[in-house]
Formats: C-alpha cells, structure tokens, sequence
C-alpha cells in the first residue's frame, strides 16, 4: 500500500519534534515555541504535509460532508442549482459529495454508501423523488432537504418555487393574450412539481371558462415537440400552450413552426417554466416563469444551517414566489378564433 | 454535540455482544455464529446503524473518494460528462466529491479541504486548468486527471478530443460546401482546447488558400452573437462560419438571421463543436463536432484504475477521435461569391 498523504508521524519525524507538537501547530489558539512551529513547518513544506479531517470526522460525527443527490442534468435548470449550491455549499465549510441516481431502486445501494461517509445531511436535487427513497433517506436520521419536491414525510424540508400559483399566472396570461382553447404539455405524472403546474394551471383556466386539452412531454424537448404535435392532432386545435418545463416549449415552438408551419405567437401563444438561458434565445423568446435559483439555495443553505446541530431538520415546505417573464412567444394577441 | 449516528459500540451494547462481534458480523468473510450475527442485525436494524468507512480510511489511506472539480457549468457539454463521470464513478466503488471553483485563484483554498478528505484523485471538468492550478494539485502527489485540457505537468493525464484534428475537418467541410471567406468565432485563449481548434481550422484553411476572419465569443451564446455581428462589420463578410464551441455557434445563427437578416445555410454556413442537446434543436439543426463523451470518460476510469495503486498517473495525453455530424445549418452549398 503506497501512502499518498504524508502523516503528521512522518512530520514529527522529520522535524524532529513530538507528534503532539505537529497537532499543536496546526491546531487554532493551541500553544507551541515558535521555534518548534518554524521546525514543524519546514518539514511539512517538504513531505507535502496537510492535515487530515478524518480523526476528527471520528470523534465528533461531524464530517461537514453534505451529499447532493443528482439526475436529470439534462434539464439546465439543474445544473445551474447545482452549480450554485455546491459554490455556496463550499464558501460555508461544507464539502458537497455527489450521488447520482438513475431510479428509484438505485437509492437502495446509495443509502449505505452515503452513511458510510457518514455525511451531515442529504439534498435531493432530483426531479423526482419517491415516497419510497424519502423512506431510505430517512433511516439515516439525518436532515433531507429536497428541491423542488413537496409533500414528504416527517424528516425533509421541501424548498420549491410556488408551482401552482406560477401555472395560474400563466393561464391568466395566455387567456389575456386572447387564447380561447388552451394546451397543456404535462411533465411526469411521478413530479410533485410537474403536478402542481398543470393542477394550478387546469384550474385556472377553468375559472376561466377555456378549455384544457393535455398531452404528456415528459420534460424533455423531444416530449414537448411531439405532445404538441399530438394536441394538433385532436378535436381541439389550441391557440395557446403551456409546457410544465422549457425544454418542453421549445419542442412545442419547433413543432409549430417546423413541423405544424404555424407562427409563434401569430397563431399560438407558448409559454414554459424555469427560465433556463436556451429561453431567452432570439430563435425562441420564449415567456416562461423564472425560478428563482439563487433564492432557493439561500433557502436551503438556511435550513441547513439551522438543522446543522439537530438530528433532523424541522420537516416544512418553503415556497419561494414565482415571476412570469414576457418574451416574444405571447407578446401579441393571438389571431381571432377561427370557426372550425 | 448530538450523535447522528449509532456507532457500533452502540449496537454491541443493545446486542450484548463484544464490539468485535460487530466487527466481525460487517467484515466480508470474517468468522462469526449465526447466533451472534443474528443479534447483531437486529440491534442494527433498531439503532439504524450503518457501517463507517472512516476508521478504514485512516488505516489505508484509501478513502475511495474522487474530488470532481466543475466550473463553467453552463456549458452543456460539461453537465452531460458530469453525471456520466458521477454515474460510472459510483458503479466502480468511488464516490465524487465536488469541488466548485469560479476561477483559478480559488484553488488556493480548495486543495487544503481536499487534502483533508485524503481524496485518492483529482479531476477536473473546467473548461480551463491554468499552470498554477496544476502547480497546486501537484502538491497533493495524488492522480490528476484533466478532461479538454493538455499539455501540463508531470503528474497529469489529459483526457480531450483530437481537437486540431477536428477543426481541420470542419474547414475541409465548409470549403467543400463552397465558403470561400471564413469566419473563426474563437473561445478563451486560456483553454487549450479552444487554442487546438482555432489552430486547426487557420491551419487548414490556409493550405486550402482560404482567407479567415477572427472574433472572440468567450465561449457564450451571447459572446457568439455579438462576434458574429463584429465579423460582418468587418471588410470580409463571411460565407462560413466555425465557431469553437456549439453554445457560441447558436449565438452566432441568431445573429445572422434576426440581427443581419441572412439565411443559414443558403448565405452563410454555420458549424459549432460539442454536439451539445440544442446543436440538433429544429431551430438550429446545427453541424458540429460530436465529443465522444462516454468515450472520455471510459478514458478517464481507465487511468483511474491503472493510477489507483500509483502515487500519481504516468503523465500523458489521452485523445479521442472526434466525428463530424453534417445537419441543417450546412447542408447545402452556399451562394456563390459575391464580389463587393
């Protein structure tokens, strides 16, 4: 076995002083002769020497490891949360570990390996998460803060912008606009999220009186494309869509004009959710609602600091307010209804 | 200082079974009764007790843990090799810690953290490794491994495409399809990768007798757009354009037809690098250069392993060959020369 890290025996050794003096050096507010500190410095310069954090991992359960469960980082708005959690993760003392699930049944051979390294709390930035991992998660009776995902049992904080009031802005919009039969590409039914879209957004539009014809995308682009292609397909041609992701809008303006030959927003007004930088593209413009990233990870950075001395989280859902975006793709009225 | 989880002094007291009987129950082939085992698991089971890698991590200095250090998240590129590294990583027995840094200066204070963790490697997923920031992994006398990047050190393996191979292909291409006046959207001079491409593509240009026009677009969808408007600013208005990564590519087709008023391909070809998803949007169909990212990180596990038992990788360079993927946004010749 080839030793990577040099030991703080191996410091002492060098230094010739006692392993208790190399402790003492790098230790904050601990007494040691300047003269031993220059020596046990000088030798640590030379083998390479860093202290280790696992004998204290050992002693005070602390391993200010925090694990970041991922999947779906084919959705952008995921990797900009992570990227902003792991960077303020960091700044804060923690070191994120990495876990990726592909499923659910994954979890079963995750759970052990993260309580091994006996992390301090588990955030889920998963578009999904079951009832059946939250129970994994939670044998490990330590705090689980979940993105995007609401309604978990009794240990995990859920942090999610307000899903059902953003899809009734959006259906308050698109009828504005002038749509007068509306389109709904849902995501997946597994989703708290994507159910809380297309609840507030359906119930919306019926206060409203417009009909809501439904076609799942599955949150991805090629989904959305070939929902929308479905929704043309049926009784009720709409004259207004929402899609529960952007990558979804963005399948539905290409299949409107690539492959339907209709105009945006001419003839159909689209509108999406989460804002990711592929939006604001000038071949789409697309209207959408801003999830607020930055807030979120405050959020759950505050939880964490707050849950950092208990067992467990205190379990709760914290919503952060959505904001509707106008672009290009509802900046006009659509045409006048056409009688079929 | 409350105690997440049961160690197993805690279980062999439920038990009531020596701590080494714990041990023993949890330890692949160690001798143990059934009785015992029995009594184990169940006290297990009640405390929600799991096994700790940390003792085992002091003894072997072995902690199995990869740092994975991101930066420049937005490009798509580097999410989809993320979750793939994550994903292979954990099948094989590590597990990532990630490791976030905004620009190089903040290696500075990441390397002592991951010293601390005793990580068994290093890799990087920047865009951009500076010198310094090898200088400093270097110190840690452990594997590093860089994707798209080259040429450093002499304890790095660089995993990167054949890049100056592959912008050679895209200016045969674009001259083939009739461009006769190039344009070259250029990344960070920082990045190697972005350095090989802009090599590449000049250098078969000018065997071809091509004249080419340089902009740089800081690798950006915005930084691509603006370049573009630069170029057509310019005395040479060009008929084909390459842009160093897709994301500036897609900048760079929004430029020329909403902001110039051009066709792609009819007036100008355009070609990008990546193959990230929205390279094969229908808004874009845009030709680039596939980077066999399964192929890189297949790469990349390979030295992992044959560096698992070595203080450092043997130093070199891994290149994948690159596959030019023809779309839309060349797929016809463009108009013939027009002279000013």
């Amino acid at each position: 076995m080839i030793k990577r890290y040099a030991s703080s025996t191996d410091v002492a050794r060098l230094a010739g002083v006692s392993q208790s003096a190399v402790s003492r050096t790098y230790r904050p507010g601990a007494s040691v002769s300047e003269e031993t500190r220059r020596k046990v410095l000088a030798a640590a310069d030379e083998l390479g020497y860093r202290p280790s954090r696992i004998p204290q991992i050992m002693l005070t359960h602390r391993s200010h490891l925090v694990a970041l469960v991922i999947g779906g980082m084919y959705n952008p708005f995921y990797s900009s949360v992570l990227e902003a959690f792991v960077a303020r993760l960091q700044a804060e003392g923690w070191q994120p570990l990495l876990v990726h699930v592909d499923n659910d049944c994954a979890f079963d051979d995750v759970v052990p390996t993260l309580a091994s390294y006996r992390v301090d709390a588990v955030v889920s930035a998963l578009a999904i998460l079951s009832d059946d991992s939250v129970r994994q998660l939670e044998q490990l009776r330590i705090p689980v803060i979940a993105f995007n995902a609401s309604s978990f049992g009794d240990r995990v904080v859920s942090v999610s912008s307000d899903n059902v009031l953003a899809a009734r802005l959006v259906a308050d919009h698109l009828v504005a606009r002038g749509a007068r039969r509306l389109g709904l590409i849902a995501g997946l039914v597994e989703s708290s999220a994507g159910r809380e879209r297309q609840a507030g957004f359906t119930a919306r539009a019926g206060e409203l009186g417009v009909p809501v014809a439904i076609q799942a995308g599955g949150f991805r682009y090629e989904g959305g494309r070939a929902a929308t292609r479905r929704l043309f397909e049926g009784p009720m041609a709409p004259d207004g869509i929402f899609a529960a992701n952007d990558l979804m809008a963005l399948g539905a303006i290409d299949a409107l004009r690539v492959d339907l030959g209709l105009r945006v927003p001419d003839d159909v007004l689209v509108a999406g959710f989460d804002d990711i930088p592929s939006a604001s593209w000038a071949a789409y413009d697309l209207t959408t609602v801003l999830q607020d990233a930055p807030r979120m990870v405050d959020e759950a950075l505050r939880v964490l600091h707050s849950a950092a001395e208990l067992t467990t989280a205190r379990p709760g859902r914290i919503v952060v307010p959505p904001v509707l975006i106008i672009r290009g793709s509802t900046d006009r009225p659509v045409a006048p209804v056409q009688v079929a």
